[in-house]
């Protein structure tokens, strides 16, 4: 309408995470004539991109005249140059948002209003706020199993789509987390790629957690493949083991994901899209969910899980998919490392048979990988669990793994931590249990997983005996100081062990 | 727990409004053994001060080795010298944040709980997605009147609170608003402590609109009063106009309602709340609401405006307070002027009576001032409404409002905008209507509220007969731009005046 002169575009070297930020100068004139203060929402066009951000007015040593900053994700999302000409005006009206006030009253939304709201999040139209409020008012069961059918076909529109020719059945897993070194998955597609099923499982790097898949798979191959690279393993081996961050799947997912977590809302109805976009995006139609139960875990009850399940087999019934939840044991970490580098250590010697593998996290991989098999041959449990183990044992599986990472750029060596000290018992007795959560900050303050090596390794599990003085983990730095920080946390956290009295 | 070295302050020169922000180098040794990334909520602790703040990482031209950043707000929050020793750390678990999970669920929420939320909104431990989420899980009619009430008690006492010795009744007057030049509350306060009612009246500046009572009347006397002033103006004369910023009355209030208009949130209880606050906290017990009702005001039908003052009245009874709720025409905008300056002028013709006064701005002061004065002496509205007008008519009401100005600093002369145009009908016809919004917008582009002097003056009402050429108003601006840009707006937008043919 009205013209208002470009400004230069300048990257301001502020990572302000997802959010995209611009600032400008209070003397610029454009902000006078167009009366931009701090926090109004602007639109921001550079040649065919635009978006709409947060303004922050800055003092004048900080930019030039006649220039714009832009946050990091601000400039990535626009694909700018230095000097660009870019314009701004005020961020026009987000239509969509009615939708979300719509749901705030608490009507049902139809699935062409959740289109819509997905579809603006996912052109940065809405500011944090804006994401956290619909968040809100979507969580807590607020949405129907229809609107979340509507929410999980929204997010998979959201990103690029896989389709597989040839192979009528393609499978994944996802397990509902907060167990430390459960990592089962890069045996699980192992066995059951080994055995012959289709699994394109694309992984997250660990958001709250000391180690996300993506991370411990990145100490033993390449992860960062593109969309045609990944496709390539999986047209040569049957499956790969990727980072899901590049191939840009469900990307909207990780902007509501962020938000999320920041705000720890417990959102079934998110949880249940955000998973199953991501799956069927990656071209998947047979799907299991594992689901760790336990006091320290994310699901705490039975009760829980079941609901959890119930939500989970609607959408997927709703959308065509094969879809099997299993309830595990989560009272417990699993294996005995935790962060990227321990973690990895564990898969490899259970991939390998060797002696020293725990039987833990084996078993719990054997378990899973029996319930692809079934859900692939509609045979029983019993039946497929020999064929999964015959499979681990024979050295199948780890001939499958090693072809997986030789097609993702090959095997790598393991690094050694370059610190590392034990953790004692003081007293004689029993352990009873240990807590997940404490046992995560521990390894994260160790360095897990921005240093992929810190972290630690358990040396006894639920059950042992243990007398003073002996070793129950060693702790992993990169540092010293990350050693000290992470060991002074324990000093003031011994009881994360529960040691009770020798019966 | 552990020790962690402090980093020098620095203040940034980034004003992100209320949002406090730090800003921290990614080589930062502290960020690294502590595992902060972009947008990480860390607890800030300088002297006895502290609070929670968002991390954005900056490279290492921004920021000084050893040095942390501060936005204008976190900086004045911590009342931060250049080079003071900061503390940082990750931020606690903020306990009331359980409760808010609580009212995400649906689940009504006792006193102490609301109480717990508000108190640490205002000690700045909420980030802007978490005070966005309460105001969503709290809008839509989703707080009972009981915890409105609640609500409102936690509000005023998270800040000052005014108490009046020897007055039993204190009065106060609010306007729901939407409609430009609605500028009644300088002539009402007049009028009614010119009656011997004490009205301790404090307003806001302008969040979306062209003017707001506090930015009216900074064109007429001083302001920005400290509360020992106010107290000072109020025992002189029985009544103040003052800026309510500065005199910490309700101040969470001024957080919410920052995200709450990002939100372009409708939320009755959070409006009853916000609105009654200030009232109880400046020491009123005799509060009158006038709700404009229109189709381009905020309230668009009297059964909006009825639910509203319901609640209202259950929450004043609750309280203690007398209130009266009165519903007003809302469908153009009041007398001529829009915009700082120019409601002055309005404001002034009618307390002096000049023969120019827009006389509908006189009689709705009148309308509202005889209702105050009603509930002060029990008799009727049409006893009390000649008593207004004889106050006004016989000058009384200009010298009181005189009194005051010069109590606050002194009245002030009013300035003329340097640049001007004329606005012109372009066909023969009658004015059916005008639309409130774009009226303000209209202004708001000229240049108002920033620039006081900018606005625009009406030189028709609804009702007037029009022909080709005839000056509709004049629009006033600080610049040549400015002018232009709103006349720009103006030729976009004649229809903002709905002008029909003539009968």
């Amino acid at each position: 309408m009205r013209h208002i002169p470009p400004l230069t575009a300048h990257l301001m070297g502020v990572d302000t995470h997802e959010e995209p930020i611009i600032f400008m100068r209070s003397d610029c004139a454009i902000c006078r004539a167009e009366g931009f203060s701090a926090n109004t929402r602007l639109q921001v066009q550079a040649k065919e991109h635009s978006l709409i951000a947060t303004l922050n007015i800055v003092s004048n040593e900080l930019l030039a005249e006649g220039t714009i900053g832009f946050s990091d994700s601000a400039w990535e999302f626009l694909q700018l140059r230095e000097e660009q000409p870019v314009h701004v005006r005020h961020a026009p009206l987000v239509r969509s948002l009615s939708a979300l006030r719509k749901k705030i009253y608490g009507h049902e939304l139809n699935p062409l209003e959740i289109k819509t709201i997905v579809h603006d999040i996912s052109r940065r139209l809405y500011s944090d706020i804006e994401i956290a409020s619909f968040l809100t008012a979507s969580a807590a069961g607020h949405l129907s199993s229809v609107e979340v059918t509507a929410l999980t076909r929204a997010m998979v529109s959201s990103g690029n789509q896989l389709h597989w020719s040839g192979a009528e059945r393609v499978f994944d897993k996802h397990c509902i987390g907060g167990l430390p070194g459960n990592r089962t998955t890069p045996i699980v597609i192992s066995i059951a790629s080994a055995a012959g099923l289709m699994i394109p499982k694309t992984s997250s790097r660990a958001i709250t957690s000391p180690a996300g898949t993506a991370d411990t798979m990145e100490e033993l191959t390449e992860v960062d493949l593109s969309l045609e690279q990944l496709q390539d393993v999986v047209e040569q081996t049957g499956a790969c083991l990727a980072a899901g961050g590049e191939v840009g799947l469900s990307p909207v997912d990780d902007l509501l994901i962020r938000i999320e977590r920041a705000l720890d809302l417990d959102s079934p109805g998110q949880l249940v899209a955000s998973v199953l976009s991501k799956k069927v995006a990656a071209g998947s139609n047979h799907i299991l969910i594992d689901m760790p139960v336990g006091p320290t875990a994310k699901l705490r009850s039975v009760e829980e899980a079941n609901e959890l399940a119930g939500l989970f087999r609607q959408v997927a019934k709703a959308m065509g998919l094969q879809l099997r939840c299993v309830i595990t044991d989560g009272t417990q970490a699993i294996g005995y490392g935790i962060g990227p580098n321990q973690e990895a250590r564990d898969v490899l010697s259970v991939l390998r048979n060797s002696p020293e593998a725990p039987p833990d996290l084996a078993e719990r991989s054997l378990f899973l990988a029996a319930n692809m098999l079934s859900m692939a041959s509609g045979e029983t449990l019993d039946a497929a669990l020999p064929k999964a183990r015959e499979i681990l044992l024979s050295g199948q599986a780890w001939q499958q793994f090693q072809r997986i990472c030789s097609a993702q750029g090959g095997l790598k060596t393991l690094q050694e931590a370059p610190h590392h000290c034990r953790l004692r018992a003081q007293r004689t007795g029993k352990l009873l249990g240990m807590d997940n959560r404490r046992l995560a900050q521990l390894a994260k303050l160790a360095g897990a997983p921005s240093s992929p090596l810190a972290g630690l390794r358990l040396h006894i599990k639920v059950g042992n005996s243990v007398i003073p003085g002996q070793p129950l983990a060693t702790l992993y730095a990169d540092t010293p100081g990350e050693l000290a920080y992470a060991r002074d946390y324990y000093h003031q956290n011994r009881d994360l062990f529960d040691i009770g009295p020798q019966p």
